[in-house]
């Protein structure tokens, strides 16, 4: 990167089902926080990236009626989409439009309101966001069945056990009690999960993230920015990395491991010079629980096939070696599509600044990464950031 | 910028009602042809950004299958959407990934295939890429009443005539029956323009651009890759400027002219250190014929008001004083929306590369540049390019 890139302020809405707002007005509740973060208002942004599935209860065209909403008017000349991984499309654009100089403060807003469809169709738009002509069409494959053969797939191989990924439910659950801003705040045990109705087996309702409305934002701001505007404790973009796949899974080579996952992370590691054994903090894309497990093993936080076994030693609870997901995961703090990525950073940034509260990890190094899947590994982003 | 950024090869479909491909295979004839141009293949492709409003007919989340159809898997993390200027927000993407550092070659592919609907459908989408909440619902403006409002305001306060919007659609089909790959290849009259439906007064049928599929691909590169690459006749982005606005009508300013798109010149001009008098080609948004007039008003190469002046005196014809739209422009070569801004540097390219045959305007200083509009100016983006 030409320039370094910083996080100067973030924000995020309430997640959940959000029926007492418009889109605009949830997009304004994140875009909001995080201005008064960082301590900046609308004058000071040169550009804004809108990051929205446009699901099919908001805007056909979302970005102008949200920029106006929030006084951008001006400063939003796009949307961008990547399906699930969204969020973190719109913070990979804001970060090159700064590095590249053409632009010094930044604002990506990452948002969807689901629920204005109901859940029957929401799951249909989801199919369609897996391959829509060979999987979705022909044999109405949804994402509960697209992450079923992952999960299949990874307890013939591993021996991974429905109790292992219940797990991750409970831990996220856990968690998401005692955020906020989640969405789903009961906890759970591993026999609740285990009886709670099957959607896809051996995904059950327990195992899969919810419908979720929610926005996030992000303030990114130059090194030189940073300096003039005196930030306290900026958060540093020390590297991003992308990776894309097929569509059809029937064309993968492997069902245990998303290799768009695995590209986005060399690429963030080797741009950073940091390895997995430098992450004390993760934010990792568990919109089913098999998900948690292949993103450990995908980001190498262990070899392949363990994933299952850090969970199991607790290592990614808080104070683990690597905390994952501390404010829910996409499983209970929610996942309203275009606001995850963006959720991902503001958890991140939080934590490095020691702004979590009862939530908080203990640092070291005080490095972490963000990991955003999109459809079922169509696409990923990785970002490793620092304080 | 921080670093140099150039075209080394551009692509473009047969533009009209292609029933004879997919989608994909409507983005492949782009892209191909941009590779061949660029002798370059898909290994040495860093990112590839999509451009595409995602039009009803085409697939809900379509970077992946166009991808995939093209080889390009792991390189596509992200779909771009700014409406109408969908394009330009592809280029600008990839434009600022060079410039940052992050990327040395990245291929921008905009595409969409409209004629999937029916014209009365696809009416009402572009209906909703106006201002849904408070127009389209309410009064269910569409596209070609929005532009009706321009021009009859136009005609208020300047005295613009429906002859001399008629002048600018007699001079797209006039170059579009010269160029094999325009959708509207007939040659048209004043009088037939004048005689023909009125759709929304005074626009009329031939005051409008058709509803077209079409694909149009750039691969740009750093200054590095360029060298290294050895690359004959690069084309050179000297700056790129964007602007937005609000979507509603009613709420603007001013109704004779786009703010979104002086914005857009004014950032494109102070970065190129050019003025409009250096600009010796211009690809213009005739989405309509009043657009043409308007948007020679807001480029400077005319004071308010005098845009059909320019147009009466020939000045924007071949070997004019600044030659526009010599390969049919929107109104005759076709609008898919996602191919428009990029169909237009491939335009600008061929024309400073002199590589445009019988349609080849003649430079002095071998400077262009680009002007492309979405919505009904919610946003705009000027390219300038020289060689």
């Amino acid at each position: 990167m030409k320039r370094r890139v910083g996080i100067i302020g973030v924000g995020m809405s309430k997640f959940g089902r959000r029926d007492d707002v418009s889109v605009r007005e949830l997009s304004w509740e994140a875009i909001k926080e995080a201005f008064l973060d960082a301590g900046v208002s609308q004058r000071d942004i040169d550009l804004v990236v809108a990051g929205s599935t446009a699901y099919r209860g908001a805007e056909l065209y979302p970005a102008p009626p949200i920029s106006e909403y929030s006084s951008l008017v001006g400063k939003t000349p796009m949307r961008v989409e990547a399906a699930c991984a969204t969020g973190s499309a719109a913070a990979f654009t804001a970060i090159n439009s700064i590095a590249s100089g053409m632009s010094d403060v930044v604002l990506a807003i990452g948002f969807d309101k689901m629920t204005e469809v109901n859940t029957s169709t929401s799951l249909a738009i989801g199919g369609r966001g897996g391959n829509y002509q060979w999987e979705f069409h022909m044999y109405g494959t949804t994402f509960p069945s697209y992450y079923a053969l992952y999960a299949t797939r990874h307890m013939a191989v591993y021996g991974t056990k429905e109790e292992d990924m219940a797990l991750a439910s409970v831990k996220a659950h856990k968690y998401a009690s005692m955020n906020e801003k989640a969405h789903l705040r009961n906890r759970v045990t591993v026999e609740d999960v285990l009886k709670s109705r099957i959607i896809s087996w051996p995904i059950k309702l327990l195992d899969s993230s919810p419908i979720s409305d929610g926005a996030a934002a992000v303030v990114f701001a130059s090194e030189e920015k940073i300096r003039e505007l005196k930030v306290d404790s900026p958060v540093w973009v020390e590297g991003i990395g992308y990776g894309s796949d097929t569509s059809a899974i029937a064309r993968r080579g492997e069902w245990t491991g998303l290799r768009a996952a695995r590209d986005a992370a060399n690429m963030a590691f080797t741009m950073s010079k940091r390895s997995p054994q430098d992450i004390e903090y993760a934010t990792v894309h568990d919109c089913f629980t098999i998900a948690e497990i292949m993103a450990y093993e995908d980001l190498g936080f262990v070899e392949k096939g363990k994933g299952a076994e850090l969970l199991r030693e607790g290592q990614t609870e808080k104070d683990g070696k690597v905390a994952v997901n501390l404010f829910g995961g996409l499983k209970a703090k929610g996942h309203p599509l275009g606001a995850t990525g963006l959720s991902m950073i503001y958890e991140v940034t939080k934590q490095l600044r020691e702004e979590a509260g009862s939530l908080q990890h203990s640092f070291k190094k005080y490095v972490a990464l963000t990991h955003n899947v999109g459809g079922t590994g169509h696409y990923a982003y990785v970002t490793v950031l620092s304080r």
